[in-house]
């Protein structure tokens, strides 16, 4: 029953990607999967900051299986980028990294007290 | 004194980007001062992930003096991309993530535990 709906989508309506990069969609386009055309936004902010090309190879290079999660983590990356073109998400890194530290130092601190109380 | 050594190393040699580019390096290149000819390592992965005309395009958007920051946290991303083509530096985002969940937990534990003596 269910196999009623695999319509290849592709024929009616281009991906996306190729939808922005104003391409034919093939059947066999990488993006596709990924960047279905109703969400035109997701595919806007990626290849802005890696290009598309590059996004293509990323993808070609990864495990079929690996690339929705490819694909997020770009767009996380992209998102960032767009949102602060300085440190993009290296500044949550940094923000992380601070914290772990601090936490890291007020367990340590509370850990020596209840060793007093033992 | 010191403006005697102000030579501009340009008309030498051409900075890592503009060699690996295999362009002509002008005095105002964009990547001339964040890639020295010294250091071609640096601009190796940077163009491979975000390609060489984002990178240009992201420098031009920022102010000068926020221009070396933007080098490092590119470079950073770019890195962690090569070493990890699915998650990149997300993948250390996570595990931040999870380490600071974990600390916070331990801490609220053992502060909970504090005040049971107090």
């Amino acid at each position: 029953m269910a196999a009623s709906f695999n319509v290849v989508r592709y024929d009616y309506s281009p991906c996306a990607a190729c939808k922005l990069l104003r391409r034919k969609c093939l059947p066999d386009c990488i993006f596709a999967p990924y960047f279905p055309p109703e969400e035109l936004q997701k595919f806007i902010s990626v290849p802005k900051i890696f290009g598309a090309s590059n996004v293509a190879k990323l993808l070609n290079e990864v495990l079929p299986h690996q690339r929705e999660d490819t694909v997020s983590s770009l767009s996380y990356e992209a998102e960032a980028r767009l949102r602060d073109p300085v440190y993009g998400c290296v500044g949550t890194i940094s923000i992380l990294q601070l914290q772990v530290e601090r936490l890291q130092k007020e367990l340590d601190e509370a850990n020596a007290e209840l060793v007093s109380y033992a």
